[in-house]
């Protein structure tokens, strides 16, 4: 398919802009590079070892994860350096990560004692100690602990844990949070390191939160995935524009029921129905207002009551989703273009790792 | 892994349990059975030849697939009347279509001129024309033509066009519709067969409305997919309890990071961030009190506010999931069960067909 015009492809299609994703890449290494953190691409967006080694190339110290199964299969394309940034619990998981260490540093993190327990049974007896940081809940309010107090007990817990070796902190912090990231990780850094006297890493992250990574001084490393495609939740937030979204998804008008309405082929199983507080399920590039306001699995139910041009049926329309990353785990595969002339097609290989 | 306890399995996993498929495969066929309306499931909800299987065993008249890619998957396994539910425009779909014309009777949809002229190109020459039922939008505000004038309209142009054959009428109903369904699809009938001599399928659908399939008696046959498996969505809306909900999704407690939140290993790409209108992403069996108010892509975020009792780390949970169709799309296999013992695993075959 390599010289396609994007425009002929069957619909609905994943295209990814591999110029925006060039630049994308760049930029935000040299943020990092300027700033003297470490950057570690999380791939949980695009799921290729192939725009890994990009990342790689232009100076990223290693990537994220979020499960075993996907970190098998970077261990498998040859990465060397990966955080599993899940708390992992059984002792089938376990062995797995072990098994990786044999061929990669690999870094887990914890925020409980039940999961040091599980890793530590896992690794009796290993040669060389499992990474372990402790997960800090900075205001995101998912995982991690509540309090600097609470991550230097488990750090000593992690150091007198057989197996593991205590190698820091982690954070997946909101966005806005910056001043608080900064407090709440220097309070336990320094605990931490009176605790058990070290504090290796400290790894923040978030695509929203990117351009603020100046204002946690604190951290060694920052994780980072969506900022490599982009999306309409960051360009609402004000991240970056539409320019800058290498992800769309390529739909067809199949029908056109009234004067306001269209149909697309693509509904949540290829745009997502996830709104991350937006109104509505996408941008459709040259139709602004356009309102994709609802979506079925296989239908996109657009209103065009805002819009003076308005798409006639058959024809092909590009839409930013709201959320790149489940894009991304929606199909099998994404078609790569340069300015809409198609480069190749890429079997999205780690999509559906959910173990 | 036959024989293997549920609660023993790698979290996540999408379990579904057999014996409540067949009650739900029987019920609803002796509902239609009773009525004399054909029953046709839509394999949208189970992906899965060998549960359509059990659906053409029970007195199913064919199925319905939504994509081009699903019916191939079923043509494949051998099944031999499809009505493809979706309005095709690209020579390319249509020529698989015709091509599946040898091994099956295909039926599909249109609800505009452009579909007409597409289809009739594509069935050019055609030794056996491809029966075509006209969609009409009675409600559901998605496809469909607008009035049962427009209905004949087009009746008389899939009449008037090489390759095709005016086969009735097909709608996607909105919940509670039943009268304007039969108000609709009678008017459209009567000038349906006033214009081209005939209206042999007169199709409706939806689970939601299942039970109500009797007061739209025009109907020669029904569609409904989600009914196999049930979901949150119907037992919110009264269609169904807990206990005729097949599929669930097994997960762990990771995490208890405070006295009221629980954090799951299972997030939007298991349980779907799909909301239908609900509060929350899913009722955990055990636990209705508990509120899974947030998803990430692999973390389910959990209020366990009004619960008394409060799963712990390392707990495994059963949760039904708002709705059932994109579960099946998210994994590439499934577990049947019986009564919490494992059958056997099954490959979504027709997972992430999206063309």
């Amino acid at each position: 398919m390599e010289g396609t015009a994007i425009h002929d492809l069957e619909t609905p299609a994943v295209l990814i802009d591999l110029d925006v994703v060039e630049v994308n890449i760049q930029h935000a290494q040299s943020l990092f590079d300027d700033l003297g953190i470490g950057f570690r691409p999380h791939i949980k967006t695009h799921k290729l070892p192939f725009l890994a080694e990009l990342q790689m190339k232009q100076g990223a110290i290693g990537i994220a994860a979020q499960k075993v199964s996907e970190a098998e299969v970077f261990v498998a394309a040859g990465f060397t350096d990966i955080l599993l940034c899940f708390n992992l619990l059984s002792p089938a998981k376990i062995a797995r990560v072990r098994t990786m260490t044999d061929q990669a540093h690999m870094t887990v993190v914890v925020d409980n004692l039940d999961v040091v327990r599980a890793l530590s049974g896992g690794m009796a007896g290993a040669a060389v100690p499992l990474d372990v940081l402790v997960e800090c809940d900075t205001g995101m309010g998912r995982c991690g602990v509540q309090s600097p107090e609470d991550a230097a007990d488990l750090a000593l817990a992690i150091s007198a844990a057989p197996g593991l070796r205590f190698a820091g902190l982690m954070t997946d912090p909101a966005p806005g949070a910056a001043a608080r990231v900064q407090a709440f990780l220097a309070a336990a850094r320094d605990l931490c390191i009176a605790a058990v006297g070290s504090c290796d890493v400290i790894s923040g992250g978030g695509t929203p939160s990117l351009m603020d990574a100046g204002l946690s001084p604190i951290l060694t490393e920052y994780r980072a995935g969506t900022y490599i495609y982009n999306d309409r939740s960051l360009v609402e937030r004000g991240a970056c524009t539409l320019a800058d979204c290498a992800l769309t998804v390529l739909a067809t008008v199949v029908s056109r029921p009234t004067a306001t309405r269209a149909i697309l082929d693509s509904g949540s199983k290829s745009l997502t129905s996830d709104l991350l507080g937006l109104d509505g399920y996408g941008t459709i590039l040259g139709y602004l207002q356009a309102r994709i306001m609802g979506l079925s699995e296989e239908h996109g139910n657009v209103d065009l009551t805002d819009c003076i041009q308005r798409p006639v049926v058959g024809q092909k329309v590009q839409i930013v989703p709201n959320h790149a990353c489940p894009v991304s785990n929606l199909v099998d595969r994404v078609v790569f273009h340069r300015s809409g002339v198609v480069l190749r097609e890429a079997d999205v290989a780690a999509r559906g790792c959910v173990t």
